[in-house]
């Protein structure tokens, strides 16, 4: 059945209330500070992968893409990434964070240590933007609208219960919300009036249902090779004792 | 060091000694007889989606491929997992197995059912192979290298300790060997005549790290899922209690 726009976007933000990773076993550990400091080192580590690869994922979606409005919108997603010079951008802040927390930089770039799980999962996000439609890629990103409410809990937890976080080691996450809202704004406008038919709108549902799986494999990996069993897969990172 | 042809192939069953996913304590427990019913339904629909995208892998292979001489020798593999007709090849007999499971043959052919993280991985393999040289492509598919000893494992495991498996549902680990010894030995013959400089041989090691990742990862989601914590990610098989 055809739903309205309105309705389209009461779908999209129920998905995030069922399947965002914010209610993952992991993330309350984390926030609650059930985490050893080698579990957030391994998820710091692992999330790096993900940040690393997301203006990859932006620019194959602007590559793919013929309207010059939209392409000057989703770059705004490269400056805030990338930056404008060398230091600046949410790589950048991630790698203050891993620094923060003692992991090797050039361990971290190198992704060495990376659960395979994980690259396997963000590697899927890429090929999704590169190989779905576009009102997919667009619709893939609307996880954004769930990050602000994750994002302060994660600052207030954090720093209320590890001793070896500091606001400074999370400045990736107090820029992040401005961000977001207006990324994740655009981007559901632009769902909601190109998703027109009963198709394009399965379609779009869709499309958050996978990048929400997305995120949870991530965690899903985290969770089996450093908290329960503790199975860590071979070479992948092993947290000192 | 550029290594003799021989030592590569030591040093790549060095890798199926070490990485190999005969190791790994979720394929220990569906061998001895410790998984649930419900459990070998999910490792069976999970593993059916990796057998669906073998001849994808290989197509994409062949694909990719200006020499009609390998295109014919990796054609044989199209043939044993499509069949010459329809209910026949490996494809067919995996789906012998499901029903055997008591799995709804529709349900499993959509894949609906199916953990995130496997179709992640097995994506991972389809996309290395059409993304990497056809010397590392080729490489990857020396996980073959190691089947035979698992599938003889397997099938005296679980005839001895499951009464909800016969020989019959089976019938892909029968058949599968003699095809697997043929495809593995060619594509070792391949990769020790090609890989004749050290970055050639670097890439064919990793290439077989990396598959035995993508098996390693499959299991690795199965067990968090189906054996501890049992945390079935949202929308994936739950076996009935």
């Amino acid at each position: 059945m055809l739903l309205t726009a309105d309705e389209l976007e009461k779908r999209l933000r129920a998905i995030g209330a069922e399947r965002y990773h914010r209610l993952h076993p992991f993330h309350r550990l984390l926030h609650s500070g059930g985490c050893t400091k080698g579990q957030v080192q391994a998820w710091a580590l692992n999330r790096y992968c993900y940040q690393a690869m997301i203006p990859v994922k932006d620019a194959s979606l602007i590559a793919r893409c013929d309207d010059p409005d939209i392409r000057r919108e989703w770059r705004r997603r490269l400056v805030d990434h990338d930056g404008e010079r060398a230091g600046e951008g949410g790589i950048a802040r991630w790698l203050r964070l891993t620094d923060g927390l003692g992991l090797d930089r050039d361990y971290v770039v190198s992704m060495r240590g990376v659960l395979p799980a994980t690259r396997f999962a963000v590697e899927a996000y890429v090929h999704f933007v590169r190989e779905r439609t576009l009102l997919e890629a667009i619709a893939s990103s609307l996880t954004e609208l769930f990050s602000p409410a994750i994002i302060s809990e994660r600052i207030e937890g954090m720093l209320a219960n590890y001793d070896f976080i500091t606001r400074e080691t999370l400045a990736y996450f107090v820029e992040r919300p401005p961000q977001a809202e207006r990324d994740a704004g655009f981007a559901l406008d632009y769902v909601k009036r190109h998703a027109t038919t009963v198709e394009r709108q399965q379609a779009v549902i869709a499309a958050l249902e996978f990048k929400c799986d997305v995120l949870w494999a991530m965690l899903d990996a985290l969770y089996h090779a450093y908290v329960e069993p503790r199975h860590i897969p071979p070479g992948a990172f092993v947290p000192a004792s």
